[in-house]
């Protein structure tokens, strides 16, 4: 554990052993119960985007994973689903890679008579509602479930331990505002922002910046936990590398935020001050953006890493209404811990509003290919 | 998994994999939360009447765990505990088990370098309230956390992936209430009363044979999940083998809500069919039974077996008002699910009173040798 992701600040109990430092609890975390903006009732775009790529990942599991050799000194296969919030969508995934891992497994053993069993590890923060995960539970499914509260930015299993990640639309999530942002006197004071849309420069590298650290955390925490030979799946947000930022469907909703907040703010509604310290933690790379962090930290090999078009398969036009719900399902904690929740309900009304008035710019951002797929196995 | 514990309603997917059943969430679980009747604020008997034992587990982990043989193929010891409900009693107990086996590991191999590392997966009903769980978890810990969610009377865990596993104050908890109870046709038929203090001998035989054959599921259950020389310990309500059931504190309470129900019955706040079709899934063995299943299973050696006396570290006479509260909190969720959650107060309310009314025989009960501890090491 000393080797990669050390933690700073361990207290070490009797006999040697290590102690892993929990994460604050944060609000970065999705919407529980299954309520109006209940993530359960509003993921399916999520779902939809990942469905995009379902066909690649089967392609990278019987191409590139080596099964036979993961299941040779045990016959039960680990996999970690990271930031899997609350179902529909993990289980699903789940399911899926699970499949796909039982026909490798045929495919590479027709005569086995081993039955591979898996334990699927679900985890999220602390703050995630596992209440909500675990009751709705499929009640048929061909694993053992666990939960696994923490931060991914960190460790969250044993050494060696797991064969398989997936992390689906989670790693776009910083693990914190960078502190430039908040700095009146620095150059990456976000002011009249919550994101770095339009921004200057500086806002837009102190993103880029924190993303970079975060991917070394995040990737030296899985090095130490994944097998070698074993396979990480990524599905995030992604910018194509010469696509300017602002085209980004998703980039003009957060600067339609920004910009409602400030109108807010010149209502009276709240103050400049609540806009000026409030930053979204959500960066989107390009892909070589995400080629480099990966080749830099060195402990894993690059199988795939291409973009693709998320909306797909949305048919026809964007639903701005059901699209503006989805967002709210995946960030309105925040938006609440920082903001009156008041004004919650006021703010999202007024950015559908603001959506609809830019419908063909919406939907010609949308419509790239702006989902990054990544693959990648364990040196 | 099909020689022990096989499950009956298995739906097999593709790729020849196993599918494993959900139990359904029940009312079998703790108060969550922290409120006045929350199982976090008043669990601490059951963590007195546990520490009675510490010193025992410790030598039992001393004298017959072989940690050096158990961390031979991977340097993670993986650690459960079943029935956890939330914090803390569990996270002392976890932290307490983790200190012996390091101790252990350090007398056993003095020249190693090799870092034990430790994953805990605490388990209890999927409707336990895990949120709270993970929210408490210590922040300093020298262990890896995961909750797993279902019935320990089923499979929970991959076959040999356990290597202790822990169980207090659990597994008297029935999986179910013996069905003859509610047959009105039937010489076992619990008219009048929610338990078998002072009942006729079929009612307490329709207990014993349930207790008998959870037990049977249960030990099937772990033989499956736990390594070969690896350790069980159960604490849980024990029946002196001489002595009357009536005699213990927790029957004499038991019978005291069956005549509170019932005294609500005369006064017409609740129905008579409803106190004859509730029953309270609870059995406490002997040391005679729990050997006798324990060796009819086969697949556990009986290291340690006996009886202590719970309120040992409790000071001056039992606080009344403090217990019923405790039992509140562990037992509450049952009443509401089956009663008037309106009539809920009032029916504990009169159980103190009456409780106090027999302060002496409560007082007798509560001192004698009423807690069992087993220890088994999977053969």
């Amino acid at each position: 554990m000393a080797e990669v992701a050390p933690e700073p600040s361990l207290l070490i109990i009797g006999g040697g052993g290590e102690t892993v430092r929990r994460p604050l609890p944060d609000s970065l975390h999705v919407n529980g119960g299954d309520g109006t903006y209940s993530y359960t009732r509003n993921s399916y775009f999520q779902r939809l985007a990942a469905n995009v790529v379902k066909g690649r990942i089967k392609g990278a599991i019987t191409m590139k994973l080596d099964v036979e050799k993961l299941s040779s000194t045990s016959n039960t296969i680990y996999i970690a689903d990271l930031g899997c919030a609350v179902g529909p969508n993990t289980f699903d995934a789940m399911q899926d890679v699970i499949h796909f891992i039982q026909q490798k497994y045929t495919l590479q053993c027709p005569q086995s008579n081993t039955t591979l069993q898996f334990l699927v590890l679900f985890n999220d923060q602390p703050s995630n509602d596992f209440n909500t995960l675990f009751t709705s539970l499929p009640r048929e499914r061909p694993y053992y479930a666990a939960g696994v509260p923490g931060s991914f930015h960190r460790r969250l299993f044993p050494e060696s331990s797991i064969h398989f990640v997936h992390c689906s639309y989670a790693l776009h999530w910083l693990s914190k505002v960078p502190e430039e942002l908040l700095d009146k006197n620095c150059g990456a004071w976000n002011k009249g922002r919550i994101h770095y849309t339009n921004a200057p420069n500086e806002v837009v590298q102190a993103y880029a910046s924190q993303f970079a650290k975060d991917m070394e955390e995040f990737l030296c925490a899985r090095a130490m936990e994944i097998v070698t030979g074993g396979m990480m799946t990524i599905i995030m947000p992604g910018l194509p590398n010469e696509m300017p930022y602002s085209q980004l469907a998703a980039s003009l909703m957060y600067d339609f935020m920004g910009s409602t907040f400030m109108d807010m703010v010149n209502e009276g509604l709240i103050s400049e001050d609540e806009v000026d310290s409030f930053n979204l933690p959500i960066y989107t790379p390009s892909p070589a953006e995400m080629a480099s962090v990966v080749e830099k930290n060195g402990h894993f090999s690059i199988e795939m890493l291409e973009l693709t078009n998320p909306a797909s398969l949305v048919d026809g036009q964007v639903d701005i209404k059901a699209w503006v719900i989805h967002v709210r399902a995946a960030m309105e904690r925040m938006f609440i811990k920082h903001f009156s929740p008041d004004i919650i309900d006021e703010m999202f009304d007024r950015l559908t509003k603001k959506l609809f008035m830019f419908t063909e710019q919406v939907e010609s951002g949308y419509k790239d290919r702006t989902q990054l797929l990544v693959v990648l196995i364990r040196k």
